[in-house]
């Protein structure tokens, strides 16, 4: 029995991931906002390093409103469009369909459950470098890898088969037990890089090699961990260390947010950093430092995108 | 009896002083690097808010082996030259004579002990905003009044006799029993201002209406005061309740810190940073904001003046 997907936010996620399962066989319908008369037209390209493709013609949409009810709605748009979910999820996804969030940070399945009932949501963390470098445009530079948790916990038949679409799109697909606490460890690294990235203009490689940076990294780090364990997640020391040397022997990297500051972009300060921060405090755990970033961040946040 | 006065580093500040004093009948020896020949040709001019005036001779020097041994030596280099000082000062003040440092943050006087011994040290906070605009050419733009201490604590007559100068030449001088105690005081509102107008490029308003930056610079300046407290000299909360109205109430301004990284010129991390931090730890206090201000900075340090 194959599913209908809908994508909410063709973009360098919601595009890389739409076009592979749409090449694979599955019906996909992409809502666009200013690609839309372009992607109608002309389709979708995909570069990847997985091999470049072209779908010519895609069921392109601008409104909800024109595309069907469907099994599996994913939401791809950066978190901080989340303020349009409540009119955009609820005349597209099935009675029996799921929402499955696609999205960085804590707390945005919650938003979701609040719209659409707790029983159809479920989180997926991507772990994928691409970007959009044109309209219906995407470059996928590396990784791609999913893992798909139930909002509220477990692995069901429904998650299983929506992760089996995606393997047989060619990503690598996981269904974990607790959403929760895999969202807990990609903080880990989110936490420190995306923020000290924004903050000091700096790429990855250079917040390693420079000893106090690579301190700063370790504390956020810990804090982290900290906190997702009084939430009931406890990570292991080792994860830290084994986040540090990955990161060491990585490619110089501009985070995604970075990214996001220079192009004057709203960056997802709330997801990544409000959220869990509001959760540590919650559980009665002290985050000086990243208390102190996320203030850091809103203020640059709000000086950049005013002078937009 | 009349002093013989030194300048050590005849810049915003050095300059400022050095020619006040001479302007009202001091005898005055300015140490130069980069100015000298001009200074030498065509003296120094201040334009001051005072009221502006011309030196046209004054007693240059591009090296103290050329200088006489005098009674009072203000350094007035900044702190990031430091390393200079075992060379410069032996040769340089008299046998009963005094230093006087005149420069940001914590340990200087420590530092400068070390070379001259304690008995010949004194301490002096500078309350002044000025620039120098040009070789020899000081533009004095607001305050400018000093808070004088004995490193080993007390006033003395001599203290008393060189503030006596200060005044004599319009400026207002005050003597204080604890210059630790007032050295802390004014870190309450450096670290806070000078550290987060670097790292955000933002001016002091700004920082003031962002009530993320308000928070943030409000939390700095508590753990400024505990550190304080625990180094035995207590500030009153009420201390920090005005520094913030004060500044509130100021005209938008850029820290010297943040002119100094526009410029791509070492900052004073260290000495208005790293040696309270250092404080703070070895007096068991936790100050978490401050050592995460600390690192950060240093990073920004060590990118910004190595591309010069």
């Amino acid at each position: 029995m194959s599913r209908t997907y809908a994508i909410l936010g063709t973009g360098a996620l919601g595009g890389f991931y739409g076009a592979r399962l749409q090449r694979a066989g599955q019906q996909v319908h992409f809502l666009l906002h200013t690609d839309y008369e372009h992607v109608r037209q002309y389709g979708i390209v995909c570069e990847s390093k997985d091999g470049d493709f072209t779908l010519p013609h895609v069921h392109a949409y601008r409104d909800t409103r024109d595309m069907p009810r469907c099994d599996v709605v994913c939401v791809c748009l950066k978190t901080t469009q989340n303020r349009l979910l409540p009119r955009l999820l609820p005349p597209l996804v099935k009675e029996d369909g799921l929402v499955l969030v696609m999205q960085n940070g804590l707390g945005n399945e919650d938003e979701v459950a609040a719209i659409v009932g707790p029983r159809r949501v479920a989180g997926c963390l991507c772990f994928l470098c691409s970007n959009k470098i044109g309209p219906g445009h995407i470059r996928h530079l590396d990784y791609g890898y999913l893992r798909l948790g139930e909002y509220s916990g477990g692995v069901t038949d429904r998650l299983r088969a929506v992760a089996a679409d995606f393997k047989q799109a060619g990503i690598e697909a996981e269904c974990v037990e607790d959403l929760a606490a895999a969202r807990w460890r990609k903080l880990v690294w989110n936490i420190p890089y995306n923020g000290l990235s924004v903050v000091l203009r700096a790429t990855t490689d250079q917040l390693m090699r420079d000893p106090h940076t690579r301190a700063l990294v370790e504390s956020l780090m810990r804090e982290v961990v900290e906190a997702s364990a009084a939430c009931g997640h406890p990570i292991p020391e080792e994860f830290i260390q084994k986040m540090l040397r990955d990161t060491e022997q990585m490619k110089p990297y501009k985070t995604s947010m970075m990214l996001d500051f220079e192009f004057r972009r709203p960056m997802e300060v709330e997801a990544i950093f409000g959220n869990p921060l509001r959760a540590a405090r919650l559980h009665g755990v002290n985050v000086p430092l990243l208390e102190s970033l996320y203030r850091q961040l809103k203020f640059l946040d709000a000086t950049n995108t005013r002078c937009e």
